[in-house]
C-alpha cells in the first residue's frame, strides 16, 4: 500500500453481523460477480463484539475475513468505538457527549460519549485489543480503520470531564494564567481570569465569547481527538503489522493532518453532488498529499446517492461514477468503496443508496458499478506501473483555518466552500494542482497559494519565505495572516511577520461592500468584496489598486521580489464574473512567471491527470461535466487501452468519457 | 344525531363563566336573534369548577344550561381536562409534559401536563364524574366533548411517568427484548438494548435516531391519549345516555380512527383558509366516514378569521362562511359552530375573530353569520330529508401513516399537505369522493385510492385484494407499502406483500430528480418526482415507463388484473402542470373503467354533494371560489327552495351562490 | 451641558487599560492631531479596578484622567457593571442571568449576571463609589455613564431572585390575587391563581402565554433596571457634581423615560446604516426631547463600519459621517463620539471599525472623521449661539408600547420599524418635528401623532384632550388604544377612553387584507393594511371609507371638533405607494389646518434643522442621502460661515453638502 501500488481496490462498507449465514454467502457470490475486491466491516459492530461488559468475542468477524479472502476479497477491519453499547452509558451520564447549548446526548445514534472520559478510553482500549489480537494475523487483512467519521456529528464536547482536561490543557500551553490573560486580552470586556480552573467552556453566554476562548477549545478539542486516535493505533500496532488508517473528511471538528501524522495512510469519505464536482477533486488533490508517496483511499461513497430518513441527495447520472473512480485512481487512488454494499433494512440511515437493495436485488446505481469494474480493470496496468507527477502549483490546506473561521466567520464564511471555490479555478485552467497541509514540503513547487488562513505559523512563514527565495511565487491572500497564534490582532502591523516579508504596510482592514468597491488589476476591473486588507506598496509593488470606494487609490495587490522568487499579497475577493476572471488573470500571469508547465489546454468540466512511470509520461484524461470535452495533445500519444495512436492536437471526448494516453519517454 | 337527522345545528362555544350574569342575558338574546340553537361550553373552565383541589361545584354550568334550554338553545358539555389548574401542578414538576428538547413546561397555556401521569388521570376521573352526574340529567343536553384539541400544541411527552409506560407498553408488544431488537434491527449502529428499561425515548442525540424507536414512540403516544379519552367516556356513561365525541383534527398527534372508535360520533375543527377550501373539503368527506352512518359536527371554525397574539389569518371574503356552512351540510354534517361567540377579553387568542366582539358589538364576521343561518333555514328540510350518497371512489386516510412520515419525511414531506394534493384532484374533476379509514369497509366503492402509506397492515391488504376480486380497481402508492410495522425495510421484496399482490417485482426504490427524470403514461409526458419505487412488470403490465433517468426503460405504474378487478401500482410521483394532467388522466381512465358514474360535470371550484331521500337524488351546488362556476345537469331538475324547475343543460351559478336541485326519483 | 452649550464636543471611547504607558502617550498626541477633545473611559474595566474582590484600586483611571486633563481632553468616566469579574459570578449561578429559554449564561461575554441580584447590587453599589470618592474631583471630568447598554444582550431575567421579586412587584401592583385574576382574565384557560407566589415567569409553554403575564413581567423588568440605574446614580451623587448619563437606545429593554427621569442628561448610540438615515435622524429628534432643555450626547457611533466576530455593516460612504455628525449638532447634540478609539486587538469585536487600528494606524474612516472635525469648528459658534427651534409637530415615542408589542406582535410587528417608517415620512415632507415621551408637555405643539401605543393612560389621554381643547390637533392609531393597562381588550368599547373622546363607535377590530381591502381619502385610495379598527362616525366625521373588503361602508379614519381643536382617528395603515401618498396627504392636510409653519420646502433625502439665537433663525441644511438636494429658502440669508449671502428661493446642495444659514431676527 505504497504509492506504488500492487492494485487497484474496488470495494465496499459490509454489515454481515446484521444478516444470516445465507446471506453472507450471496453477498460473497455476488461480490465477485460485481467485482468487488475489497471489504471494510465492523466499525459499528461493538455490541456484537462485547455484548455484555466484558464478554468479548470477535470470532464471527474472524470467521468472515477467513470466508473473504478464501474469495479473494481482503478486508478493512475496524474498531468499533463510534457506537458505543448500551451498557457503556446506560445510569452513567457523565460519560455522555454534552452540546454546545449544554444538552447531554441519548443512546440510539452515533458519537454521543465523550470520547475524552477516562472509561470511554479504557472500554475502547480493551476492545480494540481484543480485535487485533484475534484479527491481526489473518489473511487478506489489508488495512485498520480506526473509528469512523470522528467528530462528523457532534463537535467539541462541553462534559465535566472536558473541562478539567481543557483547564490541564491550558496551564500546559499558557504555563501561567497571566500570560494567558496577556495573550488572550481578556482585559477586555473584564474576562480576566485569576485561576484555569476559572476558564469556561464556551457555553451560552448573553453575546459572543471572545475569540481566543472559541479558537483554543477548537485546537484542544482536536488535539484530544488525535490523542485517541494515537492511543488506539498503538495498541492496535502491539498485535498488527497490517497499515492503519481512519476514514475522515475536511467536514468534521479534526485536525487531519494531526491526526494522519500518527497512521499509516490516508482515506476518506465524500457524498458530495455531482454539481459539486470540483469538492471530489479538491479531496482527490488533497489527500495525496495527506501521506505523500502513499496512496490514499477513497473508504466511502455513494454508488448512486446518498440519504437518512429526513434528507437525500438526488442520484447521480449514469456516467458520473466511473467518471469519478478513474479520475480518483488516476490522482492517487488506490481504492474506491462504496458505502454501503447492502442497503440497511433499520436504522436512520435505511433509504441509503447501496450496491444491493435490502431485499438483495441490485439497486439503481448497480450498473454504474459494473462500469467502474470495468474501467479499473481497464486502466489498472497504467496506474499500476506509473505514480502520479507532482504538481507545480500548491494551494495550502489547514484544519486549524478552518476553527479560526469558526470562530470569526464574517458573514456566515465558510472555509471548505472559500477554498473550494478558490481552487475549482486551478480545474478551470486546467492547472494541476497539489492541495498541500501547512507541513507539507514544498521542494518542487513553484507557485504557491495561502487563502484564508487568519493565522499563519512563523515555521510557515519561514519555509515559504525559502521557498521565494529559491525562486518560487507566493501568493498570499485574501484572509491571511491577520490574526495571532491566540486569535488576536497583531499590534505591530496588520497581517504581523507576513507583513513585513511582503513588503507592504497594511493600511486598514474591513470589509469591502461590493456594490461600492472597484478594483483594478491586469486590465481588469471587478468589484471587491469580503473582509480585505489594503495597502501600502513600499517597497512592493502595486498590482491591483482599488479605484472606487472609501480606499480608493490604495493597492489591494502587491508583489514583491524576494530572492530569485516573489510574494505576492492578495488582500481582497474580487468578486462576481469580472472578479472570476480577474483571478484567474491573476493565476495564469503568475503560473506563467514561474514557469509552470504542467497547465493543460482542456475544456471546464473535463480533467487531466498526468502520471509518469519507466514508459513516459500517461494522461488519464475524464470528462466529468457530463457534457463531453476536449484537450489539446502537446504530442502524439499512445492509447494504453486500444494500443491506438492519437496524433497530437484536439482530442474530443464524449459524455464521461475517459481516455488513458502515454507519451513515449522519449519524445518528451 | 344519527345521519338521520332531526335539525340542523348552528352553534358557537361560548365561555359565559369568563362574564357575568347580565352578560349572560344580554348573549343568550343575542344568539336568538343571531340563529345560534347550540354551544358549547366548559371546556376549559377546570379552575372555575374546582377552584381548590377537592372543592367541586359545577352548579354554573348546570344553571347556564337550564337557562339556554328554556330558551330552546342546546348545550355540549365539555371536560375541562385540557386545562388543569394551577393546583394541579404547582410544585409538581414530576406532573408537567416533558417535549422532545427536554424542557419541562409552565402553568399559564394549555396541555402543559402530561396526560399519562397517574394523579392527572386521577383528577380527571374525579371532575369529570361531578360534571357529568350534574349534567347528565338536564335539558337540551345535545351531546358531550371530551377534552379539546387532544395532543394540539404538544406532542409526544418525554416525562418520566411515560418512559416508565413506554417501556411497559413494549414489553407487551414485543414480549422479549430480543424480539424487539430483532423486529428494528437494532444491530445497526451497535444499538442493541439488554433490557427493555435501557430503551430511550427519543430525545436529543448527535444524529437521529433509529426509525423504530421514533415512530413507535408515536404510536405509543397516540395509543396511551386514546387510553386517556377511552376512560374518560366511561366515566361519563354511568351519569350520561348523552353522545360522547371529542374535538378533534388531523393536524394533532392522535390516531383518529382509534380514538373515535370509543366515541359515538364525530367532531372537527377547521381553520383552513379560504384559498386553502380543498382541506376544508377534504376534512367533510373524512369525518363523514369517521363514524359512519352518522352525521359529524363541525365543532369549531371561524366566522371570518383567526389569530393569536403573535399570528392571524385574513378574514374570509364575503360569501364563503356561508359557502361553507351549506357544502358542510351538504356533505353530512349537523352542524356548524364558530369559535367563538363573544371575544376573549383576555389570554393569548384575544385577538381571534368571534361573533360578538368583546365589548359586546357584532364582530366583522356576523352579517355572514346572519347568511349561514338564512341558508340553513332555506336547507335544512332539503338535507333532513336526504342522507348523502356514498361515493364510488375512497381515498384512504391514515394517522399511523402520518407518523411514519413525520419519522421518515425524507425531505420535509408532509403527510397532510401530500393527501390533500392528491384529494384536490377529485375535486377538479368532479369526481364524489370518501375518505375513509384503514379499518373503514370497501362494501360499494369501485376505486380505491392510497397514496404514501409507508406501511400497509395485512389486515388492509386483505380487505383490498377481496375488493379488487370483486371488480374494484385499488391504485396503490405513490409512497406506499414500503416499510414494516416496526418500520424496517422489508427483506424479502421492496413492498412487501403488496407487490407480490400486485403481479411486479420492486427493482429499486429512490429520490427520483425531476429535473432529469420523464414518465409517460396515457400518452402524456412528464417529470418524476418523490422518492420512487420502480418495476419490473411481470405478470403485471407496465402503464407507465420512465423514459429518462437512471432507471429508464422501467415501469413506474403498473396494472394486474386479480379476479374481476384490478390492482394498479403508482410508484413514483408526477410532477408538475404535465404531472398534474397525467394523475388526473390516470384518475378518469380507471374511474371510467371501474364504472364509477357519480362524477359530475361542474366547473373546478364549484362543487356538487349530491344525497338522496324518498323523492329522488338532491345535489346541493356550491360556488366555493368566489369565481362562480358552471355544472351540467344531466336530467331536468327542481329547485327545493324556489320550487323552480331547471331544464337539463348547463347552469351557471354566481360568486359563493348555492343552489339545491332535486332529481325526482322516477327520472334515474 | 445645558442646551445653552460651552463647547461641541468630538469624542471617543477608549480603553487605555488594554494597553501601556507608551501607547497611552501616542494615543493622547494623536487625539489631539486628530480633534478629539473628550474621551469616554471605564465602562468595561471592573476586573482592572477591582482585580480580586474587596482590592480596589482606581488610581489607573485617575491618572489617565489627569492626563487627558492636561491636554485638554475631558472625561467621561464609567461605572463597570455591565461586565462583572470572575471573582463575582464563579461558582455562584444563582448570580447569573437566565434566559427565557431557562438557560443559565456562562463568563465570557457582557450583561451575564442577574442585576437583580442582592449580592451583585452590593457590589455594584461598592466599586461606584470608590470610583466615584477617587474620581469625582479630578479636573476635566464632564460627566458619568452609569453601567453601559443596560439590557443590550439580554431581555427579562428568570432567575429565582427576580421570580421572588416578581411576586413581590406583582403584590404592590395587584394588592390581592382576585383583582389580578380578574384584572387579567386568567379565567381563560383556567389559568387562575391562588396565590401570588404561583405565577410563573414566561418561560416555556405549550402554547404562548397570556398576554398579561408577558407585558408585566417586561413592565416588572424595566423597572428593576431603573431603579438599579437610580441607585447607582444616587452612591454618584454623594461624591460627585459631575451630571449622569447612561449610554441606552431604543434597542434595549429598558423604559428610557422612566430611566432618565433620574438621570442628568440624555445619550444614546446608533450603529444605523446610511440606508437608515432616518433612524439616525429619529434618534436626534427623539434624545433632544428625552431631557428636554438640555443637550443630548451621542455616545457611540461608529466612524465607518461597525463588525463583531460574526456579522458586520458595510462602511460608511466617505461624507456621510460628516452629514450625521452636523446634522446631529444641529438638531441638538453636544457630543458626537467614536466606538472606539484604537481598536480591540482581544475579544469579540476585534473586527469592529475605529479611529486607529490595533497596530497604531489611521483606519479606514480616519479621513472621515478628520472631515467632521473640521465641520465642528466651522459651525460651533453657530450652534453655540443658538437653540433647536421646538417643532410645532410631535410624535410620541413609548418604551411601553414597545413592551405591548413584544407581547402582540400580530404578524411579527416591531415596533422601532413601525415608528421610524412612520416618522420617515415627516422627513420626506420636511416638517420640523420632535419625538415625545408620554410624559412630555405638550406646551408648544400644534399637531400630535400617537401610533402603534395599544395602551394610552389615561393621564395621557387627558393631556392630549388638553391639548386639542386648546386647538391642537391629534392624529391617535393606528394600533392605537385598543388595550387596557393589563394588555386586556376593553369591555365598553373597542379603544376605551379614547374612542368616547374622539367621538365614534368602534364597529370592529380584525387584520386588513391589502390585497382586498381598499380606503379612500383626501381622494386618494389605496389598500389598507395591519390589524385596524373600524368605525361608525358619530359624531365625528367620516375622512376615510373603506371602499372595498369586509368592512366597506365603514370609516377608517374619523375627524372630530373638540374644543378649538380636533381628534382624528387613523384606525388602519394605508398601505403600498399609494398608501404612502396617503398618509404624506393627510399629514400635510392637518399639519396645515394646524397652522403648522416649520415646514421646509426640501427635497427628500436632505434636511434642515432649525435653530433660534438672539440674531435670527439658523438653518442648518445637510444632505443625508449622497445624492445631493434643493432647498427653498423663504427669505435671503447669510452663510454664517462664508458671509456671503443667499438669496431667497432655491438652493442647491451637492452630495453630503452642509449649510448654515441664518436669516435675521428682522425679516421674521
Amino acid at each position: 500500500m505504497s504509492m506504488k501500488q500492487q492494485k487497484l481496490y474496488h470495494g465496499a462498507c459490509f454489515y454481515p453481523e446484521l444478516w444470516n449465514e445465507a446471506v453472507l454467502e450471496e453477498d460473497i457470490h455476488m461480490m465477485k460477480e460485481t467485482g468487488i475486491n475489497v471489504v471494510r466491516i465492523g466499525e459499528f459492530a461493538w455490541s456484537k463484539m462485547e455484548p455484555e461488559e466484558g464478554c468479548f468475542d470477535i470470532s464471527f468477524f474472524a470467521h468472515v475475513i477467513r470466508k473473504l479472502a478464501a474469495n479473494e476479497i481482503e478486508t478493512v477491519m475496524c474498531t468499533p468505538t463510534a457506537t458505543p453499547p448500551i451498557w457503556l452509558t446506560h445510569g452513567h451520564p457523565e460519560r455522555i457527549h454534552v452540546n454546545e447549548k449544554g444538552e447531554t446526548m441519548g443512546h440510539g445514534s452515533r458519537q454521543h460519549v465523550c470520547t475524552n472520559h477516562p472509561y470511554f478510553r479504557e472500554r475502547a482500549r480493551l476492545i480494540t485489543e481484543h480485535i487485533a489480537k484475534e484479527i491481526g494475523g489473518l489473511p487478506g487483512l489489508a488495512g485498520w480503520q480506526l473509528d469512523n467519521e470522528l467528530k462528523c456529528h457532534v463537535s467539541e464536547c462541553m462534559c465535566e470531564t472536558c473541562k478539567t482536561l481543557w483547564h490541564k490543557w491550558l496551564k500546559e500551553r499558557y504555563q501561567s494564567i497571566d500570560r494567558l490573560n496577556e495573550a488572550w486580552g481578556t482585559g477586555v470586556w473584564s474576562v480576566t481570569y485569576q485561576t484555569f480552573e476559572q476558564i469556561p467552556q464556551p457555553g451560552p453566554t448573553p453575546f459572543l465569547h471572545h475569540s481566543s476562548l472559541k479558537t483554543m477549545y477548537q485546537l484542544f478539542s482536536m488535539e484530544k481527538i488525535t490523542e485517541f486516535a494515537h492511543e488506539q493505533a498503538a495498541v492496535i500496532r502491539k498485535h498488527s503489522d497490517a497499515p492503519i488508517t481512519h476514514n475522515s473528511s475536511i467536514m468534521f471538528g479534526v485536525n487531519n493532518e494531526d491526526l494522519f501524522s500518527g497512521l499509516d495512510f490516508a482515506s476518506f469519505d465524500t457524498y458530495a453532488s455531482q454539481e459539486n464536482r470540483a469538492a471530489f477533486l479538491f479531496n482527490c488533490d488533497l489527500w495525496r498529499n495527506m501521506k505523500k508517496g502513499r496512496a490514499f483511499w477513497i473508504m466511502e461513497t455513494s454508488p448512486s446517492y446518498s440519504a437518512s430518513l429526513e434528507s437525500y441527495a438526488l442520484p447521480h447520472e449514469d456516467g458520473y461514477l466511473r467518471a469519478e473512480a478513474v479520475s480518483s485512481y488516476a490522482l492517487g487512488s488506490e481504492a474506491f468503496c462504496y458505502w454501503l454494499w447492502r442497503q440497511h433494512r433499520a436504522g436512520s440511515e435505511q433509504p441509503h443508496g447501496s450496491i444491493l437493495s435490502a431485499w438483495g436485488e441490485q439497486d439503481v446505481g448497480y450498473r454504474n458499478v459494473l462500469e467502474v469494474e470495468r474501467a479499473r480493470k481497464e486502466i489498472e496496468d497504467a496506474v499500476l506501473s506509473t505514480v502520479p507527477v507532482q504538481a507545480e502549483t500548491a494551494v495550502v490546506y489547514s484544519d486549524r483555518a478552518k476553527a479560526f473561521l469558526k470562530t470569526e466567520p464574517h458573514r456566515q464564511l465558510h472555509y471548505r466552500s472559500l477554498i473550494t471555490d478558490f481552487y475549482d479555478r486551478f480545474l478551470s485552467l486546467g492547472i494541476h494542482r497539489d492541495v498541500i497541509l501547512e507541513g507539507s514540503t514544498l521542494a518542487g513547487y513553484k507557485l504557491l497559494f495561502t487563502p484564508f488562513i487568519h493565522y499563519l505559523p512563523p515555521e510557515f512563514i519561514k519555509k515559504a519565505s525559502a521557498f521565494t527565495e529559491n525562486g518560487g511565487i507566493w501568493i498570499a491572500g485574501p484572509l491571511t495572516g491577520g490574526r495571532t497564534e491566540h486569535h488576536t490582532i497583531h499590534t505591530d502591523c496588520g497581517l504581523g511577520p507576513l507583513e513585513t516579508y511582503a513588503g507592504v504596510k497594511t493600511l486598514f482592514t474591513f470589509p469591502l461592500d461590493e456594490r461600492r468597491t472597484v478594483g483594478s488589476a491586469f486590465g481588469i476591473k471587478a468589484p471587491l468584496s469580503l473582509w480585505s486588507a489594503v495597502f501600502e506598496a513600499d517597497p512592493a509593488e502595486a498590482v491591483g489598486i482599488i479605484e472606487q470606494g472609501p480606499a480608493s487609490g490604495k493597492a489591494f495587490m502587491t508583489e514583491h521580489k524576494r530572492g530569485k522568487g516573489k510574494i505576492v499579497m492578495l488582500g481582497s475577493m474580487p468578486a462576481g464574473e469580472a472578479g472570476d476572471m480577474m483571478l484567474k488573470k491573476m493565476i495564469s500571469h503568475y503560473a506563467e512567471e514561474a514557469g509552470v508547465t504542467l497547465n493543460m489546454n482542456v475544456t471546464p468540466g473535463t480533467i487531466v491527470a498526468p502520471r509518469m512511470g519507466p514508459d513516459g509520461t500517461l494522461w488519464v484524461i475524464v470528462n466529468m461535466d457530463g457534457k463531453g470535452g476536449e484537450v489539446v495533445l502537446p504530442y502524439n500519444a499512445a492509447d494504453v487501452i486500444t494500443n491506438n495512436r492519437e496524433a497530437r492536437g484536439r482530442l474530443k471526448l464524449g459524455p464521461y468519457q475517459y481516455r488513458t494516453l502515454l507519451f513515449p519517454a522519449a519524445r518528451q
